[in-house]
């Protein structure tokens, strides 16, 4: 089955607010089994509605509308549905008796116009509305399945799950679309692509899709059954081919953050870390922080801004900075050994670099950034150098997710845990 | 001008992800005078992109499309958009060049999908895009304007501002809408509006709302005129009474941040600070270290996490750590001290507190937290104690929050310097 959604309401083409029905309607009919193909906004405009309601019919079988029916005149999705349809608007006696109620209990006067939420396409339906006064109509049509709900999400949502989903699941053995999400790193996006490109090509019964944004890759996995418990079964062995070749850049699934994945990993080992950030100013330590149950891994840091403080905090030696520079391997490699004496940890994680906008030379321009880190015996110091793109914040934000990798590698190795998690 | 919006991509119809590009796009177009008549999410589907994109084409002066521009098989929008125009695809050997320099810079191989991206169709221009490696792509065909900019909004918004505001502009006089907003601190929502509700209510050409979120409140004006600048003499007078009215409570405007804020009065003050943070781990450093240019002003911080680490590098009394805990007003101000002697600085700022889930006690609940504030002469160390609502994550950005809120304070004192901006 096959689904569009048609958003009414000048406002939405205003921005004035934001569409957060789409992604909960869209979501639910995915859980569900209907595919959902288009979703489309208009303006309160009778003309604009109709065409919309029409080109989506012609496509689809299952119409969903949300707004365009409170009182005033620019509510106008009922006219603009029975138009497309072609039937002709009745009123509903009881919905009309509910309203006269509603305004006599409140000794308020009820205007002409209210009586237009009474209106509804013949053959149709009123839909309740528990938390609003604009109830919604369904309307079965020439095979074609509409229901039109109110605009504002705390009365559409109730609404679209008691008396909607019933209605588009009926009679059909309800299948429910599963999405799990793998998240990588340490791995481009094509480079991914070019890994897995037969399984996507596959297009079997489990589709996959790679997804990227702000320096993270994920693949998606979807697939379609009768229970959640059935697709996460018929995913599993596709999962499983995916996680062998892509092995350690498998770092977590469905929404696991780095800063998590790694968090929980250090905490597993039993080794303790600390920090000392340059140019990240405390971003790598605030992300760790955030977990839960850190402090028992994390001692803490140094934020080593100023280079004075490089010395007076990290023991780095003045001449190293002088002869170096403060972004150069060696101080890279001091701040790391440093902050790993200072608080007797067993790993110190060292960054400096430089952020911009400001302080790039053709030497050392901005965006080069030294991430080092030092274990327990004297020869474990990797120092990398890096050329990250971007601005201050995306140059930092690419430095935090690389520590992280480097961290999560070295503890994989470490402790010969792999990253793999059990597949449902 | 009338506009359509298209985005592309399965995973909005999936509902995987809020399309905060919508209402972005619709206010910014809005507010130079275009009206956009429809948007529309379809999935990376070549046959349905490419009807959508003819059918809007049909409709509207203007396109702007979203995402689909990446370097796998999935991105089809220059595809779809060549052949919905019926222009051949060329390759654009700057931007192929770039992509290869890319490449060979970090010594990564190119797979043959990269060179996808330098794809566009004859007669168009390449958008560069600073923050990602997907380029977008401006094409005038029969007299209207297409642009094809990447998903991510971090990077669409840059690129919308930079190239195509001024390309659908360029020669129209137009009625623009202008927002001003005032960022408030140290005042709650009630009380705002209880000071400003006249103002509210007066209607005029300019209209004032207050917005909420997340602990910080903000004041829209908004109004209309023939430009930017008539605009904003219109709103002169008006915000010059609330600033009268609200004085320092406003930090800031249009999109400021108060670490923004507070690190530009830093910097203006001349003094040097050091940060000691406990529960929110580097969060402050990490926030204050964001904005360019404050190295002058903050030579760096210590994330205190455990006791030991307190001692060992703040040099806070083992005693005092035994005998208050490492919440507590004490240990805090001992903190402020030892961060501020520790890199000669003018203020040293500490945080302390129970951030949760885990460690609050009845006598020191989860929310718990002092903020600690020492200066030059010995008798200015200010401690705050504050019990913060809400989970682990918010309990920190609101420690966070107040903080600055404290050293701008302290810093306001100090230089007589005034929070207030010039009205235009």
């Amino acid at each position: 089955m096959i689904a569009e959604l048609l958003f009414i309401g000048t406002e939405l083409l205003l921005g004035q607010i934001l569409n957060t029905n789409a992604q909960y309607l869209s979501q639910r009919l995915a859980a569900i089994g209907v595919d959902v193909y288009r979703q489309t906004v208009v303006g309160d405009n009778f003309g604009r509605v109709e065409a919309c309601v029409s080109e989506a019919l012609g496509r689809s079988d299952i119409l969903i509308t949300s707004g365009g029916l409170g009182p005033t005149a620019d509510d106008l999705t009922r006219e603009a549905v029975a138009r497309a349809l072609g039937l002709p608007l009745v009123t509903d006696s009881q919905t009309l008796h509910s309203i006269e109620r509603f305004f006599a209990e409140r000794s308020r006067p009820m205007t002409p116009n209210n009586a237009k939420q009474a209106l509804l396409p013949a053959g149709g339906q009123m839909i309740p509305n528990p938390r609003g006064t604009a109830p919604g109509v369904y309307v079965e049509h020439h095979g074609k399945k509409i229901a039109m709900l109110p605009g504002p999400p705390h009365e559409l949502v109730p609404m679209f799950e008691q008396a909607i989903v019933p209605r588009l699941t009926a009679g059909c053995q309800a299948q429910t679309i599963v999405s799990r999400v793998l998240h990588l790193c340490g791995i481009g996006e094509s480079d991914l692509e070019t890994r897995v490109r037969d399984l996507i090509d596959a297009q079997g019964e489990t589709t996959i899709a790679p997804l990227a944004s702000l320096g993270e890759v994920k693949l998606r996995l979807t697939t379609k059954a009768d229970s959640q418990e059935s697709a996460l079964r018929r995913m599993a062995p596709i999962e499983e081919e995916i996680r062998r070749r892509l092995g350690r850049h498998v770092y977590g699934m469905d929404g696991e953050t780095l800063a998590q994945a790694t968090a929980a990993l250090l905490i597993r080992s039993g080794f303790r870390l600390g920090l000392a950030e340059s140019c990240t100013g405390g971003m790598l330590a605030a992300e760790l922080t955030g977990q839960p149950g850190i402090s028992a891994a994390f001692p803490g840091g140094v934020v080593a801004y100023a280079d004075a403080t490089k010395s007076a905090l990290l023991g780095v030696p003045k001449g190293l900075l002088r002869r170096h520079g403060a972004v150069s391997a060696q101080v890279c490699g001091a701040m790391a050994r440093g902050i790993q004496a200072r608080l007797g940890a067993d790993f110190g994680l060292a960054i400096t670099g430089i952020a911009g906008p400001e302080g790039g030379t053709p030497a050392k321009p901005v965006g080069l950034v030294y991430i080092g880190l030092a274990a327990s015996s004297p020869d474990e110091l990797v120092i990398q150098q890096h050329r990250f793109l971007g601005d201050r914040s995306m140059v930092r934000a690419r430095a935090v997710r690389q520590a992280l990798v480097m961290l999560r590698e070295s503890l994989l190795d470490r402790t010969g845990v792999t990253s793999k998690e059990p597949a449902s």
